[in-house]
């Protein structure tokens, strides 16, 4: 985030630290009339609404009196300071000063950010002023009928490096989830990395199909179970589950960065519909929460101990299938702007190896 | 405050520092025969009474072991450290080691604060072992059978300036305060600035006769209103209605800096006595109470936002009528100590403007 | 703490750094089954046992993914983590990556501190990977079946310095402790300090018999009283009382450095049995409890101010017997490792005064 516009944001902690992007800001429909505060890699944005519904994102301080201006509310199109009634447009120009007898205004403006509202989400870029040169995600299928999307949140007290790769990470599930996720015989199975400038993909091969429901929502009609995990620079993991022709089941996480050791996830599950959908959707949302919590336990731990011994010391292993990719996309991206999501990317790089689960 | 004196003074955030003056410490009632600790510019320091009830103040700090000596008690006229004993004058001299056989005392000296009492109230200076070379400030008519006078006392989470100047902010009143204060109707009050070396004063003519209670209590008879607000270097905030031959209600604000972004706010309102003073009287505090507390919940978020973003960045408008001088004053008043109260200074500077209230 | 092992200890507020020694982790009764974090010198550490019940220490932290390895269990004779099941030996070597399919294991360590376990502690070495050139302190008498030895603990708020003296103090018996401790009759005693290059000792001489049942507990048949108070490097305080042939009370208490600003005592009263202790016992905890009390008010007190007043600055005077030489062993101890527990050792320096108690 640039701090050439009149404002220091708070020293950061962790090491990574993206450059300007796209982060979901909130869920549209927690936005409504009142102003609501949010914070971007540790920076105070207030987000509001026009008589349009269009949704603004301006630096959460009045240039007057440093006040919040989430404090205030919308007069037409414009946030008002609750202090003295200033009012800035959704470019953070500063539209009225009440108490102004010739209406003179005030040059400072408030730093505004890029906003994008889409498929239910509010989207922030952490560059106040800019022009941001691409779109933010989409997320596949919301839109189809044959598909189900279901949304959910959560915070985890942990770096958004510790939650992508917890996400997209393979040998913790079998050990931390026991019998929750995976079951008890052990499988090798054969995985594939593919490096692309802007994500990393692993394959992972021959692996047998998932027992118990969620094999059978899965693909009711058996078939061969196919298994991505993807990491999209700047903050997308991906598990994209696939079985015979039609069975698919995805999750897509987008982590914004709230703090450094602070990150919040915005999850949507797609689902083929099926027959047995109905069965398997009333206990959709308590397994997955289980299992979030308890990776939530032990990465506030990682994060209370990084915090401990002052910083963030990794030992990447075989087993780390993507996590060191993910660590690399992650500092590349943290030294340079990368352009997102271009459909002429070509595989950078390509390798393979074995593990067991 | 000087560090020449063997104690280190807590690190400062805020950019006004003033430089050793009188600040009230507590109300004379609030210091009994127990020993009472209070802050002052971040400092910790003891008050106590001796035998006269003459009241002194020392660092809160034994120089043998460091523990508070507010913990102590008074024996006599010495303050006895709760731990071994030794007993300290209003000198901070070392007076008593009981375990001493041959009454061998210490020479390290606690470093003492001049105090004067006065008007109900204890007056500490902040720079340690020195002759100030003037007195606290007096508040006005507090003497005078025809006035009332009422006390009372805020603590705000906020910068002394920031307190200083919300004070004295006519344009804030109309609208945070909205109802409460000032009446809807939109009014244009000329106002006119007089800077002197050690205060600054605004006269608001023309202003209407305040509407309601408050104009009657004012002045039942009628009149013309005469509104001055002044800030007198160090710490007070005055604001000064008259009516006609003998109206008068004003507030006298002493501020102490407690910490950084806390500040004490003692106020002494003084009101002339007349037949609706009365009526009016079980009103005034919930009234003004209901003000402060609007204020102080704006003051408490701008001070939060302040530190998140890491300092004070205030945007100066010409309906800022007070501010820019409370804010002059207060940095000169840091680099330099200046001679307060001279009743032969003149008028430095002179400006005038136009409001919308 | 050296680290030149791959982890940063946190920086430390207090001058008394101690190098390399050992000190009591925990009693042995709450090590159990469960892997147990604990501190030292700002440090967290993970205490388990083994198949064999022997303890090791182990730094806190898995050299995977930086997770608190206490939260995991213990495999036989491995500490297991709990995000991805990494195993390791008590020299901190990794021996198992489950989802390895070759059983590659990884080469970087968790830094391994010296155990050893005596007399119902476990101690630990504060030099993670070396070879300590002596053993930890015996507590006396503890096998010895004419005595009774009762341990206890309690965990102060200041640094490991402030218990130190304050345990060997014997001004502020009289003052802080009053009535409690000693009576209020005033005596004159002899002092004398023999200063070694590992320890420092006072012998009260001339100390009339103790009062009450105190004196008559250490002595049923009366005798001459005699009381040595000794501090030992690095952190054993011990007060020595003996009458006659056969009379002894002694309390030893071990301080081990949690935090800078927090102290764990580990108390063994030593006590010769008589007839009359049976009667004594009963009250013996409530009356220490009640002056370990007075004193962590005190000491906390005194703590919260050396934070406030940003460090220690200490008076030193002649009735502070044992403090300065406590304080220069605990310097020159925090510079260069010292050789403990020498009995070729001889008297480096001696001097003598009187003291009013």
């Amino acid at each position: 985030m640039s701090n050439h516009i009149g404002f220091t944001p708070t020293k950061r902690e962790s090491v990574y630290h993206l450059f300007p992007y796209w982060y979901i800001a909130c869920r549209s429909d927690e936005l409504q009339k009142k102003p609501k505060q949010i914070q971007l890699w540790n920076t105070k944005l207030v987000l509001f609404r026009d008589s349009h519904q269009r949704a603004y994102a301006l630096l959460d301080r009045c240039p007057h009196r440093n006040v919040p201006l989430s404090l205030g509310r919308v007069q037409k199109n414009n946030l008002e300071c609750h202090y003295h009634g200033w009012q800035f447009n959704h470019l953070g120009e500063c539209t009225k000063v009440p108490a102004s007898i010739k209406g003179e205004n005030h040059s400072r403006r408030v730093p505004s950010f890029p906003v994008v509202e889409k498929q239910g989400y509010v989207w922030v870029y952490t560059d106040p002023d800019s022009e941001p040169n691409h779109l933010p995600y989409t997320f596949a299928y919301m839109d189809d009928p044959n598909y189900v999307s279901i949304r959910f949140e959560y915070e985890f007290d942990a770096t958004i490096f510790s939650v992508a790769e917890n996400i997209l990470d393979v040998p913790h599930t079998s050990f931390l989830h026991g019998g929750l996720f995976r079951s008890g015989t052990q499988n090798i199975i054969n995985w594939q990395v593919k490096r692309y400038p802007d994500r990393v993909e692993c394959e992972y091969k021959d692996e047998p199909r998932p027992s118990g429901l969620f094999g059978r929502l899965l693909s009711p009609s058996g078939g061969t179970v196919q298994h991505f995990d993807r990491f999209i620079l700047p903050n997308i993991a991906q598990v994209d589950y696939g079985m015979g022709e039609t069975g698919k089941i995805m999750t897509t996480s987008s982590l914004s960065p709230v703090r450094d050791h602070q990150t919040k996830m915005y999850t949507v599950a797609t689902i083929r519909k099926s027959r047995l959908f109905g069965i398997f959707r009333p206990l959709l949302e308590p397994v997955v929460l289980k299992i979030i919590k308890q990776d939530a336990v032990v990465l506030q731990a990682q994060s209370a101990n990084q915090r401990e011994f002052q910083g963030e010391e990794y030992t990447f292993h075989s087993t780390d299938v993507l996590g060191p990719s993910i660590s690399r996309l992650m500092r590349e991206a943290s030294k340079e702007a990368r352009i997102l999501y271009d459909s002429n990317y070509s595989v950078a790089q390509e390798f393979s190896g074995k593990i067991r689960t």
